[in-house]
């Protein structure tokens, strides 16, 4: 029986040692931050000194007799536990000892432990049956201070829109019948450009301010009000005028861009057909030039090959069709020209048939449609004819020879929607789980007694789980995508073809996560989730069709593993896959370094928590896989299997390192923006989030890791334990990390946020 | 340079030796049939026998010149390949030497390799540079007879239904207007409830025929043509019309159940409460005894207590309302009383509030609302009295003396309705796979050239790796569901705790299979997937919210788990977990075997499709899992931390064996019923759905099995390659496979699966 005649001090140890070794989490590393803290306490006298370091030999744990023990003189203490203490466990072991301790008082030690050890109430309130001063959560941060450091440069514009957005026009309501949804977001939609939102990354002489990440950071806000909004906004000015601006020269420009900017010109993006969604250079609509009349004739041939999915299809007065450029009898390959669709009237113009899409999962407030043209002519000037002019004498000219590599290029000049998307679907994400945050810090349910209060839902493990890897996620994700904009916009520095490899691949990855965050957040809401009304159920059906449009993920995953394959040099959208197998041979001289046992058993905390073990995991996983993958398909090659084939064997092979690929980028590039973080304190709770991405990242692809050897099975249970134990840490924190990614409170409608 | 001057008798084989040869899949057993046939087929002289043998050797592949070869020897042939022949392979190798070979003189042993091997057109179609002439499916299997097996015993009950679901009152179309749907659904349920369906479960004499396993297949079908009738079906028969029957006695049947079953009385199921979810034990809403009228007061006492989300509860003339009973001062814990909702003008009575709860990301068909009490009196005769009644002295009795066995008897009554969620859920996920796969056989993208036609995106590996394990997942849960439906209806056999725990986890697991394959189909139609006339978009919203009523999922698996833990013995939904501990002892004495390395990296397709290996595989999970929980759970309880506390700290893990034991249930519930399908050629197929079934969920989680090294990194990859090439092997049966599901041609009115 051990003795219970403890002094005071080592009494006020107690509580540390109890939590301590009630869980078998103690790391080398924590043993000697608790063993230097005892022997640097001048408190106490040697014999206590020796005492507790005996207590805290990992090979001779304390007796259960001894724990429990412990949790007697801690129960019975009368002791309060305050939660809201900046010390709570120093604060309530010194009380142990001595019921008149003030925080100012407190032990500089206990305080040491207490913060390297990173223990908070939420890991020991229940441990100690102790009455309990609760707290809904921590000020130790402040949410103002981490949306200024998201907002970036753009925090004055940001924060002007925001009161923007506190306009009865934007009020949300539940909307049911498509047109009387449709004419809302119309509404808006003008408003914004009427106020010059529209027009911001158009250049200053057509209403804008040349910003494209500026009018991305809006539009992530838009998804706030209306996800239809977010949609019709991008399709307006983002599709329709970023044809015309970037395709289109300065007669186009001039005539068509502040027009459009101010929405006196509506516009639709007529690129997908019915017969060809992601395979774009294959659409059969065709422009044809008659040299006699000097128009472009524009047709749709087959039953097929209509438009379809047109956003802004039933409001436009023009389109920026998409569609194969044939001078002289030959085909130029796809190009884009507008094309009156409605006269002032807005009458459907003659040749011109639209029909409506009908009723969607979401978006219900954009208006989709089918467009079909019967031999519809157009001056040859309506050739958007930046890349590929057709002369004043009937000749196709392109100072690019490459018609590949042309339609390519064209292509590209669009890659800046698809960061949009992501940021839309981020922003999706942001709001489902700031609601399903307040919700689960408002709901009770459960508890061990049915006298006491029931716990909030965010104090369960399993819910803590399930939404603070999320909520980190999104503090990665929207650094990563502040940057890829930033590299997207700045031609000078960056490799486009880079960039775009990049874009590809983090819109899926960011679009999926938005999706499985906004269902984690609709069931960890319950039934209160699925109602209108808290604005989740709409989230999913709007965000849902963002994996799909302006690139399906899985295509454009595809896309990024082959930009990784030829190093970003090679043309890959090509089916011939020619000078990827060129490159192949330098991929494979890359050697890989091989894993030491010590290494992939190495489950410390500080090796877990180092950036460095996160970049080497992420970075060795997308080098290893680009080796196999390029080994099986030389493989393939030298067996005389034809290319294409080959490409097809090991298609899952190639999703499987695009998805790896984008994880890498998204960390390194979070990385490095902490790095610039001048405040200590935020710097580091950014880094806590990062290394939670990082060590969820690896958990979820654990079996990969193990395979490979890269880690060891007490490895990978490890870090499975970490994920939990940092989700468990950033319980008190999570509130304000919501609250930080800025929503307005009058964009928070939802009644369960309240 | 090799000779590629081949005799006839090795010509035939070179096509089979290049389609090995190409993959590196060839596992030992797959050598010795090759080997086999070879030295037996008597075609072949002693020098060819040598030179094919020494092809086989698996150290030394023939040559990348040597395949060359064989390749261009096969694309110079101008032999076609006929997918639809029975022996495909067999017939284009022996064209090779001889053009006139007809499929009736085919050599028999490279029928054999062909079979055994399960080479498919779909594996090498595209490593010949020969013509292929296509075919959408093989008609080797018929779904009439699939569509048989799964019937089982129900068969004619079904085919039935089926076609009294061909009426224009069953007619799909989009709504969007809550009340006018909701009106369409009401119509509905009346029409099937005057037609004898609404009973089915109920005894004879009061119009049923006693077959809830009956009940349960109609149920399903009910989602091929809304969700919302379903539901609001599973409402008025199942929960309002089955607390009845299963909570009261003869005098409520005769008075209620015959005019329930005809829908000549609506009514809803009371129990949720705004503030109470998921712990039903904890609701608020009182049912006092007032000894002095005899009647009973029922009344919701606070702001959050009103009853929520209850179905049919704006159509509903009376409800079944869940309250703690309270009888001369004494509560006795949860009990259901009828109570009148409305007169027959359909006026809310007196002291009752009913609000509409509005919009719901789904099934807005069905009538959702929230009720207050307000004092209002029923008569004592009013509770629903089979498991306590109040006796005419005004004494509460209940043969059943605790009263949490008391409660969780009454609920256990209701388990049915939980199978019928799954049902349902399994249901929706039917309908979207068989649009997906359709439009998968319908749709074709991309090509290595566009001379030639498109593929279909069925034909794309990572489309098959989407769709197929989903399928086989299907054909898995449907037999599991219909053997739960039996032991729950068969009283007599299986013990009723184990019941509901297996009930508890299959409802999850299948709930959320479900909408992971109706999102995974949504993604797989791409933009098409989204419009609401293709059916999917509304069963993601319908099925989405079965993850939550009937029970929580994370709250079901937990409960589960709980049941694992004490062995189905003891009471686990009381919070004092006392039981448990008790029988911790005895699991604790479980040895697990120890597992070998030859075991561990056992790759040969044999072993790896062995039901005698999933079975282990999947036993071992839980029982390992089992252990080191218990484990945890003694080593906290020993430390002196609460039991409370200790299941708070074991929260995740307990999810992971709730999932792991569900998943064990299904395959070894699967598997047996495989044992009894008597044509052999379909036992075949059955056994091969759950072999893609079993190695896809060991796959799903590679990374507990390698943290155990029950498998290693080789055994892992091995899994996920069998994968991946079972699904590519179904490939040419997947359309015969989703019609087997047996859904109505008239409820598929997705012009996609057209």
């Amino acid at each position: 029986m051990p003795t219970t005649d403890y002094s005071i001090g080592i009494l006020q140890y107690i509580p540390f040692f109890y939590i301590i070794w009630s869980d078998d989490l103690l790391s080398a590393s924590e043993i000697s931050v608790v063993t230097r803290a005892i022997e640097d306490d001048n408190s106490l006298n040697e014999g206590e000194k020796q005492q507790l370091l005996l207590w805290l030999k990992r090979d001779f744990p304390p007796s259960n007799e001894e724990m429990k023990s412990w949790q007697r003189i801690i129960s019975n203490s009368d002791v309060k536990l305050v939660e809201n203490d900046t010390y709570p466990l120093t604060s309530l072991s010194q009380r142990l000892g001595n019921s008149n301790a003030h925080q100012q008082e407190l032990n500089d030690y206990l305080k040491h432990i207490e913060i390297n050890l990173g223990i908070q109430p939420n890991h020991y309130n229940h441990l100690f049956d102790v009455e309990v001063i609760h707290e809904k959560s921590s000020d130790q941060y402040s949410s103002t201070i981490l949306d200024g450091i998201l907002m970036g440069s753009h925090k004055s514009i940001v924060t002007d829109f925001r009161k923007f957005l506190d306009q009865s026009i934007f009020d949300w309501s539940i909307q049911r019948d498509k047109e009387k949804f449709r004419a809302k977001i119309l509404k808006q939609v003008k408003f914004l450009g009427e106020n010059g939102y529209g027009a911001m990354a158009y250049d200053e002489e057509y209403g804008g301010i040349g910003d494209m990440p500026a009018y991305a950071a809006i539009f992530e806000h838009l998804m706030f009000v209306d996800g239809s909004l977010a949609i019709k906004f991008g399709v307006q000015f983002g599709l329709f005028g970023g044809s015309i601006q970037k395709l289109g020269t300065k007669k186009h420009h001039d005539k068509y861009l502040a027009e459009t900017g101010k929405t006196k010109l509506l516009g639709c993006f007529a690129m997908t057909e019915t017969g060809h969604g992601s395979n774009v250079r294959g659409i059969k609509t065709t422009a044809t030039y008659d040299k006699t009349s000097d128009l472009i004739v524009i047709h749709t041939p087959g039953k097929n090959d209509n438009k379809e999915y047109i956003g802004n299809a039933l409001h436009s007065k023009m389109a920026s069709v998409f569609a194969q450029l044939i001078v002289d009898g030959k085909n130029e390959g796809v190009h884009a020209v507008l094309v009156p669709l409605r006269d002032e009237n807005h009458n459907v113009l003659k040749g011109i048939t639209v029909e409506d899409n009908g009723y969607k999962l979401g978006l219900n407030g954009v208006d989709n449609g089918k467009i079909w043209f019967d031999q519809v002519k157009v001056p040859r000037t309506n050739l958007l004819d930046k890349y590929g002019e057709i002369r004043d004498d009937g000749t196709y000219f392109s100072a690019i020879k490459n018609s590949n590599k042309r339609f390519f290029t064209m292509l590209g000049t669009l890659v800046g929607g698809r960061i949009c998307v992501a940021k839309g679907a981020l922003g999706g994400a942001k709001m489902a789980l700031t609601i399903a945050v307040k919700h689960a810090l408002n709901r009770r349910q459960f508890n061990d007694s049915i006298k006491i209060q029931e716990d909030l839902i965010m104090d369960y493990p399993t819910h803590q789980v399930r939404l603070t890897p999320k909520v980190a996620s999104v503090y990665v994700y929207h650094i990563t995508l502040v940057e890829l904009m930033k590299r997207y916009s700045d031609n000078s520095k960056f490799d486009k073809r880079e960039i775009e490899t990049q874009v590809a691949g983090l819109k899926s990855i960011i679009t999926w996560f938005a999706n499985d965050a906004i269902q984690e957040c609709r069931e960890a809401c319950g039934g209160k989730g699925y109602l209108l009304e808290n604005r989740i159920a709409d989230l999913k059906g709007d965000v849902d069709i963002f994996t799909t449009f302006e690139g399906d993920n899985n295509v454009l995953l595809q896309l990024a593993a082959k930009g990784v394959l030829s190093d970003f040099k090679a043309e890959f959208n090509s089916a011939g896959f020619t000078s990827v197998l060129k490159l192949l041979r330098s991929q494979l001289a890359d050697k890989l370094s091989t894993i030491n046992p010590a290494y992939s058993n190495k489950v410390d905390k500080d090796h877990l928590y180092n950036p460095k073990f996160h970049k080497h995991a992420f970075s060795y996983r997308t080098r290893r896989l680009t080796y196999t993958l390029a080994m099986r398909i030389r493989n393939y090659i030298k067996k005389g299997i034809p290319s294409y084939q080959a490409f097809l064997k090991v298609q899952t092979h190639l999703l499987v390192l695009g998805k790896a690929y984008s994880v890498e980028l998204a960390y390194e590039m979070y990385s490095e923006f902490c790095l610039t973080i001048s405040n200590k304190e935020y710097k580091t709770l950014f880094e806590k989030l990062g290394t939670l991405y990082a060590l969820n990242q690896i958990h979820t692809d654990a079996s990969w890791y193990l395979e490979q050897g890269y880690i060891g099975g007490t490895k990978s249970k490890a870090i499975r334990q970490r994920v939990e134990r940092l989700s468990t840490e950033l319980r008190p924190h999570i509130e304000v990390l919501v609250d930080g990614f800025g929503i307005p409170e009058h964009c928070l409608t939802a009644p369960i946020a309240k």
